[in-house]
């Protein structure tokens, strides 16, 4: 395995795209006119919803598994998640003819639970404000010897994670179009550290940004003071997929040095773009999902004559929250 | 323009795509792996919501549109249409610089009747059982020298809804896959006659049948009776997209000959699909839009081993509606 403090680099998001290729959707690039009208721009969505279970988080969490020596896998995969990376990581243990054990806090949206049994995992419960997951799951790895799949401060998941920015860039490539700004959720920072990488390789010039929710913009006050600062809260936002209290290790060592601006959204500029993805994409994305498309259509950055990509990252939202958002809009 | 009578080939379908190519969404093949558990087959989904408008009915009616002689546009387009077709003529004629005016039933979604005028049309409303929508599109044309763009039964019409269908099979070739069976949703025929012309020329093994609401099951029985049957009412089903009361002439001169076979779904298995591709997909899919899928989730067809590209039609549904469906799933 790779020591523990080693950095992806391109090569290695490449090496993901090939192991990814025959068990992953590479998702399309979609465009808005009304996007490009609301903004004076030209932006094209990347849409992780349409990835295998819901979200981009596949990605990283096959690329790692797959990476298990043979010998190291009968005690199956154990990981930490609130929905996201908990199918990705049910799925891709299975495919991969492996058990997997999700340690998952109790007030998880019930599809998201509901749909990492359906993908194979077992589930197991904790409490977000009392509990400590990740003695939870120490516990899952030694008693089962399980190997535990971190959601997003691990080498070979921001690789996986970074096959997002390389198709993106491939594909702006293809068309002959370089992008001024790419725009991603974060969360530990595993996706946009991963895309940085595939972007900045192909556009060096390329600006690429984080979005969060309001109240949890962990990553933005980083790049500001150059540390990895921490949120206030462990929850109340709707962005349910985004709550991690701050930016991972090795994600922010990435991020720090090439991504390093950040925006936010409020729940109710959260809400509007799920309507919008609804009324004129017709793509479910869950309120994590579409931060940035809400920093976008709020008008957080001037994207007038502007080429971007804006990372739709992920769809699993229940009919409830859907509607809600729906009925703020 | 070609005659009235004559009927598109696979050199006219490949004409409109190159017209297209330049304003429509290539819209990509999704898969999943839970539709290939369920039926045990390899099903590839064509996802017509992303289309420009949110359905196929862009293709057609800006193939149709851009054909009108420069000289013959200053009074503009009228159209007749309950809401795709009339997005789908709105938006062609506003990015060909005309006018457009739809004539629209009182009952038409109201999503679809905003959009409508989103995307510039102007909005004239008829009462489906009462009045003669032809006629009043036929003073309109008069009045104002507007050329009328027929919802299906016109040459250019087909021959754009057919780059659904080529798009199908360049995609599926460029796997190394032949389908055993395409399904696409039928109303007054253009899409499944356009894409029968189209998969038909590139895999001449392959099944193309349509797929209708119960009891609109026009195509179905004239497939059987070789004649072109009428539905019995003109409202009643939550599928307000397939209602047309028979297949077109020409759309039926081609059906009739390569596609020839039917099934049908009820508005709660049509429900239960627009609730899968929530679920599942990630995609917006109006009812209309969802019978095919609806067909081949209710098991209406035998799948087990066989390759299948099914057409979701369109996305354009109001959030009530929508929410009813999530409920009777």
């Amino acid at each position: 395995m790779t020591h523990a403090n080693a950095l992806p680099t391109i090569e290695d998001v490449a090496s993901a795209a090939e192991r990814l290729a025959p068990v992953a959707v590479r998702t399309p690039l979609i465009s808005s006119p009304r996007l490009d009208e609301i903004t004076g721009g030209r932006v094209f969505l990347k849409p992780e919803p349409l990835q295998r279970t819901g979200s981009f988080k596949f990605r990283g969490a096959y690329n790692r598994i797959s990476r298990i020596p043979l010998d190291q896998r009968a005690g199956g995969v154990v990981a930490c998640s609130s929905g996201n990376h908990a199918q990705g990581v049910a799925a891709a243990a299975t495919l991969l003819g492996m058990p997997s054990v999700i340690v998952m806090p109790k007030d998880a949206p019930a599809m998201k639970r509901a749909r990492t049994i359906a993908f194979g995992g077992e589930v197991v419960e904790y409490d977000r404000e009392t509990d400590d997951r990740d003695a939870i799951a120490d516990v899952i790895a030694r008693e089962r010897g399980a190997v535990f799949v971190p959601p997003y401060d691990d080498f070979y998941i921001i690789a996986g994670q970074g096959t997002v920015g390389l198709e993106i860039a491939q594909d702006l490539a293809a068309l002959g179009i370089a992008p001024d700004v790419v725009i991603a959720n974060a969360s530990g920072g595993g996706l946009v550290s991963g895309i940085a990488l595939a972007v900045k390789d192909r556009f060096p010039e390329a600006r690429v940004m984080t979005a969060e929710p309001a109240g949890f913009d962990d990553h933005a006050r980083s790049f500001r003071s150059g540390g990895r600062e921490r949120n206030n809260r462990a929850t109340g936002s709707i962005c349910d997929a985004l709550l991690a209290a701050t930016p991972g290790r090795l994600t922010f060592e990435i991020s720090s040095r090439i991504v390093g601006e950040g925006l936010s959204a409020t729940d109710e500029e959260v809400a509007r773009a799920v309507a919008f993805a609804f009324e004129e994409l017709k793509i479910v994305v869950e309120p994590g999902g579409a931060v940035a498309l809400a920093a976008v259509l709020a008008g957080k950055i001037d994207l007038r004559d502007k080429v971007a990509a804006v990372v739709l990252s992920g769809g699993n939202v229940d009919a409830e929250m859907f509607a809600r958002c729906l009925a703020v809009a």
